[in-house]
């Protein structure tokens, strides 16, 4: 069961003005403060969710929360994290983010709140639009989205705890894995689907975009996500290089055997490629049915 | 307005029932013959389409008929035309296809009905989904779609304009081009991004599946196209490897300049990079609007 009484949203966008509808709707009893760095942003906070006590001074948002959400862009989190750390907080404060990538997060926000003795544990919420911003934030974005929490080996068990309750509260289902686990997992089921859509884009188009005159919902599927924030995903590809340059190369080594197929062409070899494919895709239960029972132990 | 007094669907599946449904929805007028190899292929038919005229043998399917549409998969068109060359044919009989390749059809099927003096023209309904057969077909698949027309130099206009009036009347966004135009085009915009979903599922989760635990809307949309019958795919990769293939390289190329600038890394080049992206895809109008204001002959 939620046990926040106070929660601080730090940076009102898609997934924090998402996260200040869900807490609105959802958990009635919690105090909810939002930041913004500009007071401009947060005229829509206060519009749609009217329950928020909005301020632009983080000491004013952080003071008395028992849980505070970084949801910047992951480069900016450690300018947050460092205000946080010089401002009084209380004993009870758990702080988390929402960023696509952990290890940086990890080596440079945590410690920074560690020295404070503040904890800080990772969460990383699978929701989000090829929108932003506020206007596109929902009150539902959370539902039944997976979100990851990475925990270390120090990581307090009670925080763990509360943290867990939180998510589960908006309707999430909890994964928990290290955040090395997390950010190679993430890199094979969330950047390099986004990396590939913008590689399907630039080849599809590039040549002649009047060719879109022949699209259909292939097309659209297949590259929805290169609609996305080039800033952020520019911030999301560079952090987690490692292992999102190890998925590209499968990717590519696939290609290479793809080429060859068709220069031979081999079309069992090509069947075979293809029905591997599809049994792979088909493991993933269709929209609106429960998720794949796969425990995150199981992720290495 | 459409002319077809008897319209011949060849082959229920997917779009060939799709079809049967539509016309029995739109052209209450036009008599209508559907045709499968299978008797019990036809049963399905007989419950959704109650209008139909339901045979297993091609003369009766194409006697009297005014339009006659190729719905199997390419490799089995040229036995289904031999079999409409040698049976008696109404002489204002036009024979289509649904084909996603035309090159193939050109060259393999239209000489074979040309020799008895029997009009072929190309059609490309952009239409269709990851799942086949009569149980997905739906009487609004080709509602909004682009439908792609490949006459060739000799096609008598008259028999054009009523191929233009059929499609048009199903709702359909008519576009002409010729069978190699047609097959660049669908290259770029459908072929690859097939290709480009099955190498992104066989990279994301051949490693290690159990990352679906962590999927979301990204993965999922990026890859939905991979579900797609392997065989019919096979077919339609092979038949088109040429313009695939320069379609494939352009990827490739793609792939490399993204690997070099996370390798460096340079923040600077990925951005333009993404950005680049995202430009071209929001090129694409939200669903539901109307389609992009590019002329068919700009497709080159």
């Amino acid at each position: 069961m939620n046990q926040e009484s106070c929660i601080a949203i730090l940076a009102p966008g898609l997934l924090g003005g998402s996260l200040a509808l869900a807490i609105q709707e959802t958990l009635p009893k919690a105090t909810l403060h939002v930041w913004a760095r500009r007071a401009e942003a947060l005229d829509e906070v206060r519009a749609r969710v009217p329950r928020a006590i909005c301020t632009t001074d983080i000491a004013t948002a952080v003071g008395g929360a028992t849980l505070a959400i970084l949801c910047m862009p992951v480069p900016h989190m450690r300018a947050a994290a460092q205000q946080i750390a010089s401002v009084p907080v209380s004993s009870q404060l758990i702080v988390t983010d929402v960023g696509s990538v952990k290890g940086s997060v990890m080596t440079g926000v945590a410690p920074l709140l560690a020295e404070q003795g503040i904890s800080f544990i990772g969460s990383h919420p699978m929701a989000g639009s090829h929108a932003t911003g506020m206007a596109a934030a929902r009150a539902d974005l959370f539902e039944k989205a997976a979100c990851l929490l990475t925990p270390e080996e120090n990581t307090p068990a009670t925080a763990l705890g509360r943290l867990r309750a939180f998510w589960t509260a908006l309707g999430c289902r909890v994964l928990e894995m290290s955040p090395a686990e997390h950010d190679r997992a993430v890199a094979r089921i969330s950047h390099l689907p986004h990396a590939m859509a913008v590689l399907t884009t630039l080849a599809a188009l590039a040549p002649d975009p009047a060719v879109l005159a022949c699209s259909a919902g292939g097309f659209r599927d297949t590259t929805r996500v290169a609609a996305g924030d080039p800033a952020m995903w520019t911030g999301i590809l560079r952090d987690n290089r490692t292992e999102v340059t190890a998925a590209l190369r499968d990717a590519a080594s696939g290609l290479s055997r793809l080429l060859e197929m068709l220069d031979q062409p081999d079309d069992t070899a090509l069947l075979q490629f293809l029905t591997r494919a599809k049994s792979l895709r088909d493991l993933l239960p269709p929209p609106g049915t429960s998720a794949p029972e796969i425990r995150p132990n199981s992720i290495e």
